[in-house]
């Protein structure tokens, strides 16, 4: 082996890493991305503003480590939940790391690992298996309906079959689009307890955009369920990656056990302060993302597709004989939207009317074209 | 269990982390706080305002996912250590990473992980051994000299023996303070590729302070061979939370497998690519901490302590009875020294010469009142 031509696979990395390509959507530089649920608007400029000035601010104390325990993003945040879901939460149940993802890989580093498992029910948010996966932990594809709902009786013999030790609830569901109910959370939270007993992690990371309420409230009286949020969607900050959970406080003590000390940087923790502040505003964006997928979903179904019921900002639509094919042409026409592997289907973001007026003038045209 | 009196040990946590606290050193408010080896001079104030800038900007379009391969930022980085390790990098060669602790997280992810091993010369970095547990690697805890150095016999024969899959060589040594040479690095990295071949980390999160040149020249032709950085230190920037590393392109792909998407935020590229503007304003302050290390030295042993060889912006000094006993009554005179769990001896950080006047001053009055 020469230097120069080593490659990945000529290293002594994990086996089953071999021949695996990292994850991600494709970056490419189109005008309308409508690919990765990022919310199209911008914050505003006063918050720009608030957000210079608080990390100016953090920055004159740089060389200092952070707050290792985010006390004052994490009261904030906790405020947010009490006024947002009906639910008072203290400072205390709440964790918050970089993303989401962060946050779930902390609890599975904490509750799962090395010979344990965890389940989630797909097509769903394709971390949840490749984080598990990562942390070593076993992976269990758990089933759902053809419509894309939870089949809550096959869901629970699958969690009394397989005993996980994490069982993963998305509502929104990601990629499908579809909230799941309490009902259903509540009958797979005791399939889980009576199996093992398991945590429960219910990823709200597009609960904003619901038509349902969040799921938040069953946290009480429950140490084992977690509910995880995102700054990314409904507070227009992928670029900040701000995740965060909310639990029993035993459930915060734990991850703390794993994370590593001061994880979560002065810059991000002032950043994720000054948009908090401004969350009227754009829960206002929330609002017209909301009408404006709402139209997707109308327009689509006008149009001749097939659309899942969607509490998100995003749409699935179908269905395709080769849903690649049709990716690509709707790619063709200056619109890139996602394939996530769901045979027939392709998800769409919920852009500003403009970008979605482009999705529907190029779907539109594809069915014209098909007929013709 | 009632919910309310449940703690961490009745949650369905990981048996080895039952019992066990969170990582950190105590954070009191002490006038002095020479204990984690932060830089005490705070960021210069065009530097502060570059940072607003730069946020300011990236803030824009935080709406949008950060660039998932840093690229604008590792091409600074490669720059910087070109510059000054004396030896050509390439943005393809580096890879960065929330705090170097993330860095080592994903390398051991990569490389280790369950059913395989890694070890460290202790007393080291004890998060090295922290985070191989976080990951389910097992720790091998590595000989090192009476006087803190590496015997490179003992520590191949433990090589040979044990068969790692990483190795840790931490460079300056903390909280030692000693460099490695190149030769102990490269007897360790044939031993490793004898037994195995394991991966080679060489940790230089200190190494700006070093009276010995940096070991980023040994990774040309050798793709086992990782050199992990962090930005906390001689850039004076601890509340930034930015590690990287130099090796060779293929490390740099394999880690991609493992590491979160979109993992380091838009913030925090903006934040570190300015901070590395200022790269000459900041090096000037790493040569007045040299100064106040040799002097932190040359004053603890005219007062009669016995002190190791220091690269590093700390100084280990002793020997002490019982040293968590001398902690305290240096912390009783109003200023904050680690204890990092090495029988008879303390570690100091450089600080100011203000600060370091108050340290000289509290240890030599303690030195009084023990011969009075």
């Amino acid at each position: 082996m020469t230097s120069e031509n080593t490659g990945i696979d000529d290293l002594p990395i994990r086996d089953e890493l071999r021949g695996k390509s990292p994850y991600g959507a494709p970056q490419l530089d189109v005008a309308v991305r409508l690919n990765t649920n990022e919310n199209p608007y911008p914050l505003p400029e006063p918050l720009v503003e608030r957000i210079a000035e608080r990390v100016r601010e953090a920055a004159r104390t740089l060389n200092r480590y952070p707050d290792r325990d985010a006390v004052e993003l994490r009261t904030a945040l906790a405020a947010y939940l009490t006024r947002t879901a009906g639910h008072q939460v203290g400072r205390e149940q709440v964790w918050a790391a970089n993303g989401s993802n962060e946050v779930l890989q902390q609890l599975l580093q904490t509750f799962a690992g090395p010979g344990r498992l965890a389940i989630g029910f797909e097509p769903s948010y394709s971390m949840h298996g490749l984080i598990a996966r990562g942390t070593g932990t076993g992976w269990i594809s758990g089933p759902r309906r053809e419509d894309f709902t939870i089949d809550t009786e096959a869901a629970a013999a699958a969690i009394a079959e397989h005993r996980p030790d994490v069982v993963f609830v998305t509502s929104p569901n990601n990629p499908t689009g579809t909230a799941v109910d309490a009902e259903t959370v509540l009958a797979l939270y005791d399939a889980a307890q009576a199996a093992k007993p398991s945590l429960v992690v219910v990823d709200e990371a597009y609960v904003e955009f619901s038509h349902r309420p969040s799921l938040l409230p069953l946290i009480e009286g429950r140490p084992h369920l977690v509910v995880s949020r995102t700054m990314s969607k409904a507070f227009g900050a992928a670029g900040l990656r701000l995740g965060y959970l909310a639990a029993h406080p035993a459930v915060v003590d734990a991850v703390q056990l794993v994370r590593l000390p001061y994880h979560l940087s002065a810059v991000t923790q002032a950043t994720a302060l000054a948009a908090l502040e401004h969350t009227d505003t754009l829960l206002g964006y929330v609002e017209a993302l909301k009408a404006e997928r709402d139209r997707l979903v109308t327009e689509l179904r006008a149009a001749g597709y097939e659309v899942t019921e969607s509490d998100a900002n995003f749409v699935q639509f179908g269905r395709f004989e080769d849903a690649h094919a049709v990716w690509r042409a709707i790619l063709d026409k200056g619109v890139l939207v996602r394939d996530n592997g769901v045979p027939g289907r392709l998800r769409v973001t919920a852009g500003t009317p403009q970008e979605n007026d482009a999705f529907l003038d190029a779907v539109r045209a594809l069915k014209k074209e098909q007929s013709s």
